[in-house]
């Protein structure tokens, strides 16, 4: 048995950020019917990386979900989605803000069928406030966010996170936000409304940045790869490559004093505590760790960090982490059998419950696979599905 | 109300990933009970910017909790900790993993008094593995997961991401994990462990960069901020600084071309679609784009681009950031009366349930401020608290 099995959520996201969240939930035995348009479907069935004329990128993150094709635009596919969603627990969407009041199918028209719906919407900005009609993308919630301004390297312009975690972080907060309301509604009977946006999702993760500028009142910037609140804590150069370590402690610090050769390093006045290693850390006290790590192989170093307790990384290539021992002993990368792709390697279940784990039983479906299905459930008849069908309504 | 009123957490996590967890619980209603040391406390109590002498990075990531200080190594500390775990909803701890279990509180000590616990753990690496013991910081998983070769510019090294994402994203996930396991638990009674790890976190959240590599064969590299898939997309100088803006379709290039005055554009094979602008879009694309956006200030190409429908972002420190009309309006900057810093301004809820909001309703908790409370409504006497405090165990 899973965590969410019992729960049913029509999907009507899209992209990245909304599936990101119902793939979550899916994962954990909720069942998840995407509603996808006639002919076309979510847009992500588009994106690459692309084999045999199909998404990978659609395949990863719409396993364990069921689809059915609906246009929303007539008046018959609003009625079989008004229909679902009187049964189901969740209505979750990630149109602009207006699209689904627009279509007739906002929150008020769902809870008058159905006042135990979750209903549940992303934007980019935020269903209130001036900017909440404009669209937006990932890069923008980036930017207008301050992440984009205490990520990089001083001497380089404000960098993007690689990934759009603009998208998914905003994703998993909905999905957090669902669970609650759905815990919420158990107790009380009581469906609500909520939301979520991009760049009040990005603006929550910028840690002590935001107290740096309102408490200390200053406007922290780019710090590359450092801590600025701890040091040594950084990249540094191995002999063969670039390696990451943490100094957390003065325990630590003198163990790598020893390791280094150096034990004067620990009694010297520069760097009596971390604050006094945080201060002459340029060019000091980098130079003095990086002219040890540069005679040692990123093995070797790797060797003596973890024997000493000091943390201690390698900088993994995707395909190196995708590749190592300890991703593969958590079932980090998984194997799917995919309809056109065939067997291919995706993102396992990143949280572990442990008597009721998630797992991938479904790769992701074809555009409309479950519409009769589904249909037949509602109780139409087989004539009145080929019918919707022949008009493109389904 | 809020929605997770009535569930109590004994929180054993110090520094940043548990409390982010704990956090987003506090802030919709559950009781956090927040173990810390006698006289030491959370480890972040030290972290910067410090005011008065006091850590604003602990003021803003403990709101709404309780505070006891309690000895984990006594034999009457653990007895106090068992006592409050009979009768909790959850239990969340972020030690090194086996620390629980060396202290005689692991998992299967909890179940035994209280067969409807939550035990969630957060670790570096995961409860298992090989490199499961090993300590871990959150630059080791930006490191092991492939992120950091994933973001940043091609001809810089790779880059880590501004704030820890490793710890507070992990934190995220154990925070859904444990609704998802409170929700099972509200239908069948039973309680479970649960366990997240840093590393497998920052795996799952690499987008298509794992199927690049595992179904097209290529190792993702690093694009600055540019999406490598859609085009133009990415952040452009301006007369007057940098902005970011996302053309996502031909009708928005068909917009921009005319909005630049370069109808021509829009008929040149360069750029016919996504595919070919993608193809052609370093230097020739960007180069025509900047070269218009270099004429425009910031101001300007905001208005131009939201009349268009074409997402633009401003690249925001994070003071412009927290001063922003939209942020404001979406409650995301809060004050909150801080006993020792005063008034101090700090992130809101980002998560917004429209009938039960999430609110900061306390400031964090001065360490040991609940002891008294809690170890009365325990059954304990004054005079045994007394004697217990004099022992250092409370």
């Amino acid at each position: 048995m899973k965590a969410l099995e019992g729960i049913r959520i029509i999907d009507l996201t899209q992209a990245y950020s909304g599936p990101f969240c119902t793939m979550h939930l899916a994962d954990h035995g909720a069942e998840i019917i995407k509603i996808e348009r006639p002919g076309i479907g979510d847009q992500s069935r588009t994106w690459g990386p692309i084999k045999n004329n199909y998404s990978a990128y659609y395949a990863f993150l719409n396993r364990n979900k069921k689809s059915i094709s609906l246009d929303l635009g007539t008046s018959q596919g609003k009625e079989i989605f008004l229909k679902l969603a009187e049964d189901a627990d969740v209505v979750c969407e990630n149109f602009k803000v207006g699209t689904m009041e627009k279509l007739g199918l906002g929150y008020d028209v769902v809870k008058e069928i159905n006042p135990r719906i979750v209903y549940a919407s992303i934007s980019g900005f935020g269903i209130n406030g001036p900017m909440a009609k404009l669209p937006a993308y990932d890069i923008i919630a980036q930017a207008m966010s301050g992440l984009m301004t205490i990520t990089g390297f001083p001497d380089n312009p404000p960098t993007k996170v690689g990934p759009s975690v603009g998208d998914n972080y905003t994703g998993t907060y909905l999905a957090l936000g669902i669970m609650m309301a759905l815990y919420h509604r158990e107790l009380t009977g009581e469906g609500q409304r909520l939301d979520v946006s991009m760049v009040d999702t990005l603006f929550s993760i910028l840690e002590n940045a935001v107290v740096q500028y309102t408490v200390a009142g200053e406007i922290p910037g780019r710090n590359g790869n450092a801590d600025p609140g701890i040091a040594p804590f950084d990249a540094f150069m191995a002999k063969d490559g670039m390696i990451v370590m943490g100094v957390g402690t003065n325990v630590m610090w003198k163990k790598l004093c020893n390791i280094m050769g150096r034990p004067d390093l620990f009694e010297d006045p520069r760097y009596l505590n971390n604050d006094a290693r945080c201060r002459n850390y340029l060019p000091d006290l980098k130079d003095d760790v990086e002219s040890f790590t540069r005679t040692k192989t990123k093995e070797e170093l790797e060797v003596l960090l973890n024997e000493a307790g000091i943390p201690f990384g390698r900088i993994f290539t995707v395909a190196e982490a995708a590749k190592h021992p300890q991703l593969q002993a958590r079932e980090m990368l998984i194997e799917v059998d995919d309809p056109v792709l065939g067997k291919i390697k995706i993102q396992g279940v990143p949280i572990k419950l442990h008597s009721t784990p998630g797992s991938v039983q479904q790769p992701a479906p074809m555009l409309g696979e479950h519409t009769t299905e589904i249909l037949l459930q509602m109780g139409y008849s087989r004539d009145e599905i080929k019918n919707l069908h022949d008009r493109n309504i389904v």
